[in-house]
């Protein structure tokens, strides 16, 4: 049985000392109710993890020393970051949870013309550190070394602008230069783009296969939104014999 | 644009003309404020599909007229049946639905010894009812013209004593034997078991194993047990090239 995992972005920068972050020690303390001497893992959110035994844990915070490096979970091979249009109500946080222990490495929240909310909003609500710290958690919970990065949201044409390579997901009638799964190449830290309630709009799958984008179809499949990241992800992984 | 479907079991049957069973009809009615005159579809549940005219709308009923047979969306070319332990609360639901969605030819709850709600409490609750409707609602929104079985709940004894191939999901470290699903061959109509909450039980596994179960593990994921169905059911799909 693999002792409880805490994570301390921090850990291994300098010294075999570490801190926890506040969440984290408050996890420790008051959750598991764990107390000096007591054996962690502790891991830095960037792949590395560490055998460790708290030396202090008190109110003013938890101090562990890392006493040996372990061979954390194996990453997937091919790096995918989620490109996903933020979807209503609290749906994103199940997305993001699931997205973490399916291996994707950063999140990008996108605004697309069918998004229900606005940029404004999201960046008012704090929800992007609600989820980033949902990512954590997830990656505590999957056995993870690394924290997918959540970034703030941004335009579709944020990520239509930027550089490597990029997979649209869309419906087959969307498009006729569609591919379908079974014949998508791989492809190199790519991007995956996932759309709203609704779908992409037309307008957007024009830009994005101006702009390189790959075009993709999952067969004949009608899902609901918050359902298909997580068979986009899967559907790419398998087919890229990466599970 | 498909006008809107509705299900009625009867279908086609004798005649060209059948009445809507009491919940499509008051969705007809009162939800989609359809009347005489309008164009549906229906279908039969079994794989048949009609264009329809509504002949009558009333307190009484509706009666509608079928017109032309349609070709219905494609099923999945392996009927997969979903053997799924039961899990708490309302999770089932959304299971469900994204499992009709996927193309699952029918539905098993399971009883298994981490399951915490007991199967008493199932049959009087009306759930596996309640998960009838949502197959049917799936259905309709997903455009397929099959209507998976959802049936009573059972031991998992009640599955491993059937007849046909058996795929049971595991984790890595459960037994020596398991298969990735990378090498998972193509089976003809198979029963996948899903574990609860907690897993399989080792006894669970070594019994499903001597009863001629093919035992597999996607990789060293962890996932939540409500994520495992849809990932478990996408990646076999994948992997037997049908999507």
């Amino acid at each position: 049985m693999t002792p409880p995992r805490f994570y301390a972005p921090l850990a291994g920068r300098a010294a075999t000392r570490v801190e926890l972050p506040d969440d984290e020690a408050t996890h420790l303390t008051r959750v598991l109710r764990l107390s000096t001497g007591d054996e962690i893992r502790v891991f830095d959110g960037r792949g590395m993890e560490w055998r460790a035994t708290i030396e202090d844990a008190s109110k003013r915070g938890v101090s562990v020393l890392l006493t040996e490096a372990v061979t954390p979970a194996p990453e997937p091979r091919v790096a995918i970051t989620l490109a996903l249009a933020v979807l209503k109500g609290d749906k994103m946080d199940d997305i993001v949870r699931d997205a973490v222990m399916l291996g994707v490495r950063a999140i990008r929240p996108v605004i697309s013309a069918r998004t229900e909310i606005a940029a404004a909003t999201i960046a008012r609500s704090g929800r992007v550190a609600r989820w980033q710290r949902i990512a954590v958690s997830s990656a505590k919970q999957c056995g993870r070394a690394v924290v997918p990065r959540i970034h703030d949201a941004v335009p579709i044409d944020g990520i239509l602008d930027g550089e490597g390579s990029r997979v649209m997901l869309v419906e087959p009638a969307a498009d006729a230069r569609a591919t379908p799964l079974k014949d998508v190449p791989p492809l190199d830290c790519p991007t995956l783009l996932v759309g709203p309630e609704g779908g992409w709009t037309g307008d957007e799958v024009q830009r994005a296969a101006a702009a390189g984008t790959m075009l993709m179809t999952l067969g004949a499949q009608t899902l609901r939104a918050d359902a298909m990241p997580l068979v986009a992800l899967t559907a790419l992984r398998v087919q890229w014999d990466d599970f």
